[in-house]
């Protein structure tokens, strides 16, 4: 049976909605444990008596502070993303995940667990809505300066991703530049896409817009860029629902017609709201680790549980190091 | 009387476009002249009788192609865009407008027309809309490698677009980041900083959501991270409304909800329009040239055209110059 630690104390609300995220995900499947790392007194008074067999403790009371530098995760030895991570490293659990300090999550995993065998760098992959279904993104924020070599890998681990775990046979992996030609981009993507023309299922350069039009299942790119343009996308989305409920406020009519396109909205918002999308997998990692969102709400948690399960049972490990293994040669 | 030279041919929809873009201007606003560079015996038969006084022509038949690298742009001297920008070198005119190949267009401006004082290099901005009202971000696709003193210099010719054509007596500028705390960034972010600081109007670094949110006036960055955000945050636009009309077809009241929302749909989307905003103005060049897209409509071209001419009466060229030429001693 597969035990998942889960940081209990991590995200920006408190133990509530991750204990809930927890149980919800033990209500619908029972098929394993969760090492809940956090204040012992106040979490077991959560969990009702039924679910008491699923669930057992690594008492610590110190959360990584939000405001530390990565750098300083070693130092936090009682905290408790530290100790989930220990949890991974002492194979007592195959799996974390943390809606707490994402650098010091991936900086832990990194120094305590260890990186797979031949990457260099492991990276935060995301999944992103697109009108058909998600596209895969990394990295998102691990490395925010890279050289050609990590891009490669970033599209190696994000096709392994993409095969093991969205069961997608031939994923359409792409490089983010600024424009499809293979000419365009700067210094650092032009060196990658001499690269990457060497997976059989690259399909090429590609634009900040194809992220959302169905076009790749993969698309890689350094993590500085990866992560602005995550926030910008949230950025975007954001403002036009503001300035839509503020336009429909001012007429009677519009608010009428907000009301019969509510199921619509609803359905809309489902699919492009993360919180549906479990967390962000950490990728080249010999273990599963899963950063969530620090404002993650239950139902993120329940499905970030979900994916943790899914990567735990996945051949991703193997994938990875066996394609890096052929490219080495 | 001001004069500006019109890439007549240079757009993806050919010159009728371009023509109805630039007879709405001079409908609206007699003050200027227009040159149009393009086949004479094309345009000619387009112009009203009422509306020939204000113009005239620059004959060539030459588009620059599209598929082309902008470095063969001296090459082509019997092109649409090289006559037009040799107008503002020969001060004929005092600005140019084209929507044909921007590369080509930006490489043009810099080796004829020239930089400012002090210019390293010119970089686009574009005006983004935000939930007030409109972000001037740039770069957006000049440089696509930079470095600290570009990224600076680019604050400082932002800023006076801000105060000159904005009306923004303190424009609030930011920095791109992933991250708001000053020691977020990659390298180029991080010492960008440290320059950026020395401009009494920056105000830190800003995330990709801060575009849209209202909080800062300009952000600046490298050409790459401009131009994959721009294109990304195209793609968001486009694929909520595409997948928010799927949605709505599917249902008869959701339909009529739609409908009874017209007006709203109407005026959001006529705010997040980029035609609206005129085209991208080239900054650090001794001229004012206007970048537009090469999808723009009649809309976008008089839009662009009231930008040109208020950029031609402005004192962008002396603050540029003179606020560099303070921060050079």
């Amino acid at each position: 049976m597969i035990s998942i630690a889960v940081d209990a104390m991590g995200g920006d609300f408190g133990e509530k909605p991750i204990i809930d995220g927890v149980l919800q995900a033990l209500e619908e499947n029972k098929s394993f444990n969760v090492v809940l790392v956090g204040d012992e007194n106040l979490l077991k008074p959560l969990i009702p008596e039924h679910l008491k067999q699923f669930v057992s403790y690594e008492h610590c009371k110190l959360v990584f502070p939000m405001d530390e530098s990565a750098t300083e995760a070693l130092k936090y030895k009682e905290s408790t993303i530290y100790k989930a991570i220990d949890l991974l490293r002492e194979k007592k659990v195959q799996a974390v995940l943390s809606a707490g300090h994402s650098g010091a999550t991936m900086s832990l995993a990194t120094l305590r667990v260890g990186r797979l065998k031949n990457v260099l760098r492991p990276a935060i992959a995301t999944l992103m809505p697109n009108i058909n279904d998600k596209t895969l993104f990394l990295d998102v924020g691990a490395n925010t300066d890279c050289k050609s070599e990590h891009l490669f890998q970033f599209a190696v681990m994000g096709e392994a991703y993409a095969k093991e775990l969205m069961n997608i046979s031939k994923p359409r992996v792409a490089l983010l530049s600024n424009g499809e030609e293979d000419s365009k981009g700067n210094e650092l993507t032009k060196e990658s896409h001499k690269l990457l023309k060497k997976l059989p299922n690259f399909v090429g350069n590609a634009e900040g817009r194809d992220i959302f039009n169905g076009k790749i299942d993969v698309l890689v790119c350094d993590g500085f860029s990866g992560n602005i343009i995550l926030k910008a996308c949230e950025g975007v989305a954001t403002a036009i629902f503001s300035m839509l409920k503020d336009k429909t406020k001012k007429s009677k009519i519009a608010l009428l017609g907000a009301m019969l396109m509510k199921p619509v909205f609803k359905s809309l918002k489902k699919h492009i709201d993360w919180q549906e999308y479990g967390g962000a997998p950490l990728l080249g990692i010999k273990g599963c680790v899963i950063i969530s969102h620090g404002k993650s709400d239950s139902r993120a948690i329940k499905n970030a549980i979900f994916q943790a399960l899914k990567f735990s049972k996945s051949n991703i490990y193997q994938v990875i190091e066996s394609e890096l293994e052929n490219f080495e040669k």
